[in-house]
Formats: C-alpha cells, structure tokens, sequence
C-alpha cells in the first residue's frame, strides 16, 4: 500500500544555490544534506508537513541526475510514496503490469529501500517507492 | 507560511486512461472529478494521506496542458504547497525576488484561491501556492 507521499525529488543545477532558493520558499533550512555515491548525487532536504522535498545535483557528469538536466533542464526528477511493505508492493506493481527499474530493492538516500517504476508505464513520472529501512 | 503539499499536479493525454493507471497504482478511485472551464482541463484527485494527485487534462488545444505536453510531453506539471494565508505569502515571496504569475489570487480547482510562480525563478518548477476558498 502507497501510504503518503513521502518526497518529491528536484533536479539542481547548484544545490547550494537552491537550498538557499528553497529556504526562501519554505522558509526553512534543509534540515540534513547527504552524498549519495552509489547515485552520483549531492542531496539535500526539507521538511513540509509529512512531505520531503529532496534537491539533487549531480557529482558526476554520468549521473542520471546530470544525464536529465541535460535533457529536460532542472525541474521535479521523480515522485516518491511512501509505502508499508515495499516487497509485496513491488509485486503488486509488477502484477499491474508496472515495469520495475530493479528487480530488488537498493539502498537510496535518507535510509529507505527504494525500487523506481520505469516513467513509460506511468505518464511520464518516475515513481519511486521507498520504505525505510529499520536497523 | 506553507503548511503541506496540498497536491501534485500530472498533465495526461487520456485522463480516463490515467485514472485507471493511477487507480492501479494507488489502488484506489479518484474521489472527484472536475472540469475548469477557465484553465481549459479536466481533472480528477486521487488521495494520498494529506496530499492529493490531481490529474490534467487539456479541453481544447490552447489549453496551458496542451502546450505543455506538446513542448515536453506527459508528467508532472506543477507542485502546490497550502498556504494559510494566500495573500501574506504573495506578498512575502514577491519581496524575497520571486515572480508571481498572477498578482492578485485565482479561482482555481477544487475550491481553491491559488497563485502561481515563474518557474525560471523556482529552478524550473511550476509552484502553485493554494489556499480553501470559506464560504
């Protein structure tokens, strides 16, 4: 079960220049920031009510976060929910006839399992799923 | 002061295609539909805890989603952040260097008083600021 919307991802150019963009907006700093190296990202994020926003800007020209601004310019990267199960959920999805970008769940930012659903199969947004991880 | 994303806004070219993707994916019906003559789009919302996914679809070709689907196809086209009170906050982004789309609030979907900002200034994101319209 999707449960809440968990983040909303935005692709940056110059993530220190939009933390400061954004904390005008939301009036608020980012409350943590996190390299993602497996992603090639910088992130950082904030907090409205129960919904994350996540700035990333790319540390590498490989990044898929590099890749899409290239591409698309800045703007939203993808939309994340929350979900309770992310297993059981994966295979709900595949079931509906969702493709999935990996098969297993990986290890993303801000200490969650995530899978991505391809953005072909979901009008163009990619959709990630995330559950967090409990250690 | 902006409280929550109020909702996530996603341009489709079938809105009743999508409603059944989205319907999978949520696995669950929208819970209203509703056309804005003014905006030229059908929409519908699903729910998500406090957020709400709300589908575009254009009515006519000259419609704003029209023309954003035609330059860079489906997907999100905007995030709304709820405000308490509309008119402060217009005023306060105005002064921190964001520019407003329209200066004074508009009647938009779903009961609504709502402001828009220049994507050029938010890295590339369409903000709707929104507000209950009491009545």
């Amino acid at each position: 079960m999707l449960t809440n919307v968990e983040h909303i991802g935005i692709a940056v150019r110059d993530i220190a220049a939009s933390n400061e963009l954004f904390g005008k907006l939301l009036n608020a700093l980012p409350y943590k920031t996190e390299k993602v190296e497996s992603e090639g990202v910088s992130t950082s994020f904030f907090r409205v009510n129960q919904t994350k926003i996540e700035l990333l800007e790319a540390t590498s020209p490989d990044s898929p976060i590099a890749k899409f601004i290239e591409k698309k310019g800045e703007g939203i990267h993808h939309l994340a929910f929350e979900v309770d199960n992310i297993v059981t959920e994966m295979a709900r999805l595949k079931d509906e006839g969702f493709t999935l970008l990996n098969e297993i769940p990986k290890r993303g930012a801000d200490n969650k399992l995530v899978c991505f659903l391809h953005p072909k199969g979901t009008n163009g947004v990619l959709i990630e799923l995330c559950q967090e991880i409990n250690e």
